[in-house]
């Protein structure tokens, strides 16, 4: 049993995790700055907190990003509009730095990994993590792997119906416009009502609104990848409350055409939160990186992905 | 090397083919009536074809299904309105009347496989095989697996945008209304201009319509698979035109968000016909049969669905 690093790189923060699952877990975090500055400090916190070294890391990054393996910029931040992280070799600074395998993934695959290997989804080989805070994300395993495809998905931006008689507001998207994240994230709530999310009163109609929108995009998904569970995370899903409402929600779009026991009597187990909070997305970096190290004997840097 | 019989099994016809592939396939149909008529008609075409049996049996068909190889209703039609075939356990009947094994997957699926194995999607492991006809159904490959999860995919159920102003049409699923088959099934488009689709001239706006909700489609499921090729079959889509109409929509949907060169400049490699026409879901079965055939050893009826 090795000792492996996570790492949950943001837009805003890095996040970093030592352990070998949840129980263990020692976690740091920083600013996300320059990206020497900031791989300077993920370093010394797993040299400190190792004593020595940590045997892999795994990155679950902000994106998009290149999960091609035999892509010669594996392993990059790609087009992101942050310009000094822009084709950024990520995995593999982080792993030459350290001198240990990386595995590499999404931010919201490694949480989807995470709920899998110690959460919400265990033992499902078949489910779709959902994060719903500022931008809408999801990360879908299928026969037990972390679907990448093309690029990787990017199902916040799928189109939903949108009522402008009922919903003014126009969508918040910059590509889109109103595609699901520009109609349901976190900051397109505060565009519409005036305040942020989290300090709108139970009863405003805000949430019945975002419950429909959310169940839109569930029955969307439901009806393409037919998950056998769908963990909801994130900042506006910590509003529990949401949760009965886009499961009713859920049940009336998709209106009984599709006949299984999860959808109808047993909702409440279909829909869920995740088990492991904002420790998914490190947790998911650890599982990729135990899974680097599976693999080092091969390759130094390996794609991320099984459960 | 066996002999394969392959079934596509529609709510108005069966189709049988038999055979190793698409060189020496020969192909019979009957009209679909009574369970017990049909599964005769079908028994007898492989004994006359093969001179004395199949080596096995692969069967696609209309559904919904059973998929799961741990319920006692494996390889059942299910819940049809089709009364005499609710709760039918085609894949079981069939395989004891020939005493063989039987692989079992929905007809989209079966076509799916088809394309894998010998078509448009040959040596693809992430793909989207989409048919545009009496209805609208897909099947993805997802690493090299057909997708089946709870149940199974129901893409033609998803919801897109419907702006009545510009389409009054209000759509004509009896679940859904206005989901994406609703909107954009061979039939609702006769239903919105009075004839049927494959006699709307080439210039008339149905066509430009049609091609926007297909492109919603295709672009929800871009975000949500992110395949490498989507291979569009089904009688609408036998009207060429429609092609560059639809990948055009596509790049407007989804407005250079996702940058893969696939998306972009090689869009006519992305969306494509299917190579084997109507002999896909046929096709399909087969391959489904030499997996059973591969996997009976340990068991009489297998699930289907790897390439």
């Amino acid at each position: 049993m090795g000792v492996f690093g996570g790492v949950e790189a943001g837009g805003t923060k890095f996040v970093c995790g030592i352990g070998t699952g949840p129980d263990d877990l020692r976690l740091g975090w920083f600013p996300t700055s320059s990206p020497e500055a900031t791989i300077a400090s993920v370093a010394a916190f797993f040299c400190e907190q190792s004593g020595a070294s940590v045997d892999a890391v795994g990155i679950g990054s902000f994106g998009p990003v290149d999960l091609d393996p035999a892509s010669h910029t594996f392993g990059y931040i790609t087009s992101t509009p942050k310009l000094e992280w822009q084709y950024y070799d990520l995995a593999g600074v982080l792993g030459r730095a350290l001198n240990v395998p990386a595995g590499f993934d999404t931010d919201v695959n490694a949480a989807a990994l995470g709920e899998a290997r110690w959460g919400a989804a265990r033992g499902i080989s078949d489910f779709l993590y959902l994060t719903v805070g500022t931008g809408i994300g999801g990360g879908a395993v299928v026969h037990g792997e972390v679907v990448h495809g093309l690029v990787h998905p990017e199902m916040g931006h799928i189109r939903v119906p949108h009522d402008l008689a009922k919903d003014p507001y126009p969508g918040g998207c910059p590509y889109h416009q109103d595609c699901l994240e520009g109609l349901a994230s976190g900051p397109t709530m505060e565009a519409r009502w005036g305040v942020p999310a989290r300090d709108l009163p139970v009863e405003h109609p805000g949430w019945e609104l975002e419950a429909r929108y959310l169940a839109f995009g569930l029955a969307t998904w439901v009806c393409t990848l037919s998950p056998k569970r769908i963990v909801m995370g994130g900042g506006v899903m910590q509003q529990q409350h949401l949760f009965p409402m886009v499961r009713r929600e859920l049940a009336r779009v998709l209106n009984g055409y599709i006949r299984a026991a999860a959808l109808m009597d047993e909702m409440e187990q279909y829909v869920v939160p995740p088990q492991l909070g904002n420790r998914a997305g490190v947790l998911g970096a650890i599982a990729l990186a135990e899974r680097a190290h599976r693999s080092s004997l091969s390759t130094a840097v390996v794609p991320g992905g099984s459960i």
